[in-house]
């Protein structure tokens, strides 16, 4: 066996045992027992623990020396720097910090709960203090190993090779952008007709009906696939077993259903991947912006879209008679382009998201860089808000406590949710100038020729290029806020309301 | 860290990586879309690589050798010895061989299919040949290492310390029993009133609803488990995560619901197993033979009670009013009981079920021995089968080709399905004598003096002592045909008609 084909074999078990962690996750919050949760740990534990020591190995790195003086093709090539990339994360860390942190990550994401049921967050303060300072050495360590800050170790985890200028760069132009911009859009949205809210309320079955024929119309393959209810939406899988869930409301069918068509994006994905190369590390989806680019083409470009409101205004109508008014295409799109500058980022509009998202991701970089203390976190936000969307925090739970990530220890996820936007418009765009039937099938609820252009230009290169040089080759340019600024000025300057 | 730990701590890791196949399976046949199983195939290997790694490794020998010298409760020596068995079934064999067997067995498995469908044994002799080669040269690969036949080591899998001199005394009283018994049976039941047969359809929806109460009358918890379909029923998980499946049909409510009451015998089983050694291998059940025993109990020994008629009619009525002459105790009872010499095991009565297994012992034993070749199993079957029920077969579908197991490569399994209901009946008989409220709960439905006696004397004990151990304890005798004998001449000559 060459070392190629060694490796090879190695990451073949690493991508297997990725698979089942996913699976045990989705079980855990779909199918399991209430009494399960202990041996559910016991279980991840062990599988976690032989990752490591598979991605760790010492003797792994002369492999990968060995491996790539020997000619190899280009998706070769690349697998081979992603094997690198997982072998450094894992190799850079002692087991003992990824145990300790693992701990005390749990024990902190608990307190949390508490800490925002009270709106509180001297409660989660203390074991959140702890909680940083292991994300810290974990990143300083990686930073090492990676020659990048701590903070970009971090987001490398997510998005191989993201980089904090990049992200300045492009955060900065829609700071820029919005001040000016969201006066203009709340202006506008005062002089439209007003909105017939809805009536409810919408049974859970029939939900669960019509989020199936909507995902069927998407492209979902229910003989490669589910779908499945659980607190918070969320995708798993690939290729012959794509896994999406919904949470459903009786009173709202229209979140419920954008949140399904949101992961259908995912699932889409990760359904068209090479399947060549089924279980290497170059086989899987790109990155987090790729990914969110996905669900948010689906779910912003095209749900929202006009063209795709008489599809969606038919398809409630048949699901629920008696509702016309509210699913009048027009009332449609002035429910889901609704703008509010609110607190809370899960369900913030599509003009406001970016800034939600841009404060957690100079606090969250500050914090890793040591530049703010975690008894100053409350303040920071506050301040942020108050600058960013000319809100006044009042309470810790529509504050720094909303969301779980940073006291789940994960840092370095959020500032994707909006790169994954502006990728999302960049891609509709350029697809749409390449397949110019597009709108037309769009109109009448299929996606066949943008599934086509997306499985050609994304979902089948796996990881065999960068995020830049997939987005580049697709549509021209890198990554650019100018994408996501004009579809804004489009959607909610120019169209009809 | 003594030997000793660091034995539990890899055991630990072991049974946890059992618990996620078990998992995987489950998901496999109750969940998974129907594209998910290439993959799922990826998932399974490379936890069994890992399990292989961890329980062959060299080192466990000499850690087994240290840490058995040193003091320790009777607790920690049956884990010790636990530990070792699963060690040396490791050990004993080449992963190249074990890999070659789960190759070529799942092929074996897919020819058998089609040669059940054409019932034509032809069609997998080939390929069958190779499989028994592979399973020979494992069986004897391991017998060496544990000093015992090759059969043996195969059933040692199943039920540790099997010898077939044991298995020989019960088959041979039962098949001494069975030639006098059998027509007395079927001479009473010809004097027996008219059967009312199943009207149905019995709506899928309400046969569920069934079986839910069913279970929870019983004494299983929703809250640490759960119940779902598949095509075959069958039982996973521990303590706080057991699940069942059931399979239902329109036409017959009552088999189904004598499957769930037979899974939820084991379920009972698995539910109580000592937690305070949930991951060592002690803490698991003892074996097939008790599990096996534990299912019965419950859907032979209870659900077949006249006692117990009483309630299972009240809730057949309740769920699917209309049927009341059907579902009326007595005519409940000559359904539930009916004797019919037959040629399939799967649904057989349990008068002759213990033919259809001896006939399988014999024949894998001659199997493995060698004594009999793959191109006279149709024929020496055929010939058994006139032999232990006087029937004549004259389809291999009908014959040697209905059950799965030797395809897929399981041999020394099949004995314990009667070795089972003859420690059911031992257990049951045991358990009235000691606590003799239990008739009188069985007939209200409840069983929490059975089940308390049970988790004393059986489920508690986990795997601390071996099975005869656990039966001559609990019941004064080590396994004896002569409790079932007398059940079945209680049941079928005996009691009212």
């Amino acid at each position: 066996m060459t070392p190629y084909a060694m490796l090879e074999e190695r990451f073949r078990r690493v991508t297997a045992l990725e698979e089942v962690t996913d699976l045990l996750y989705w079980d855990q919050v779909t199918m399991m027992p209430e009494e399960g949760a202990a041996a559910r740990g016991e279980h991840l534990t062990a599988i976690s623990i032989h990752l490591h020591e598979l991605l760790a190995a010492p003797e792994i790195a002369s492999m990968l020396d060995e491996a790539a003086s020997i000619d190899l093709d280009s998706w070769q090539r690349a697998n081979l720097a992603e094997m690198r990339r997982k072998h450094v994360h894992a190799a850079a860390v002692d087991p003992a910090l990824v145990a300790a942190l693992s701990r005390i990550a749990a024990r902190s994401e608990g307190r949390w709960r508490e800490a925002k049921a009270a709106s509180d967050f001297s409660l989660v303060r203390p074991v959140f203090a702890e909680t940083l300072k292991l994300v810290r050495e974990t990143a300083t360590a990686k930073a090492e190993k990676l020659g990048i800050t701590p903070y970009e170790a971090l987001m490398d985890g997510f998005e191989a090779g993201a980089r904090q200028d990049e992200i300045d760069r492009l955060f900065d132009e829609y700071a820029a952008f919005l001040p000016e911009f969201l006066p203009k859009v709340m202006e506008r949205q005062a002089t439209m007709p007003a909105t017939v809210a809805l009536g409810g309320p919408f049974p859970i079955d029939r939900q669960k009906g019509l989020a199936h024929r909507m995902m069927q119309r998407l492209g979902f393959s229910f003989v490669a696939g589910r779908l499945d209810a659980s607190a918070h939406p969320f995708q798993i899988g690939r290729i012959g077993d794509v896994r999406i869930t919904a949470r459903y409301r009786e009173s709202d069918v229209i979140s419920g259903l954008l949140a399904v068509i949101h992961e259908t994006g995912h699932a889409l994905y990760d359904r068209a991947v090479p399947p060549d190369w089924r279980f290497q590390p170059v086989g899987k989806a790109r990155g987090t912006v790729l990914h969110e680019s996905q669900a948010l083409l689906l779910e912003m470009q095209i749900a929202r879209s006009r063209g795709f409101g008489g599809v969606l205004s038919a398809m409630l109508n048949e699901s629920f008679p008696g509702h016309e008014a509210a699913f009048a295409p027009g009332n449609l799109m002035r429910l889901m382009r609704h703008v509010r500058p609110d607190f809370i980022r899960l369900g913030a509009d599509e003009v406001t998201y970016p800034a939600h998202v841009a404060l957690r991701y100079r606090l969250e970089r500050a914090m890793i860089a040591d530049e703010l203390q975690v008894g100053d976190l409350p303040e920071a936000w506050n301040v942020g808000m108050k600058q960013l969307l000319g809100l006044d925090v009042t309470s810790d739970r529509d504050g720094c406590l909303q969301d779980a990530h940073w006291y789940e220890g994960a840092f370095g996820y959020f500032p994707f949710y909006s790169l994954g936007a502006m990728a999302a418009a960049q891609l509709f765009r350029a697809a749409v100038r390449a397949r110019s039937e597009i709108p037309g099938e769009i109109a009448e609820g299929r996606l066949d020729a943008l599934r086509a252009w997306l499985g050609d230009n994304v979902h089948g290169l796996g990881s065999s290029a960068s995020t830049s040089e997939i987005l580049e080759r697709a549509t021209g340019h890198r990554l650019d806020c100018g994408f996501l600024k004009r579809h804004l000025e489009d959607r909610y300057l120019e169209d009809a309301a």
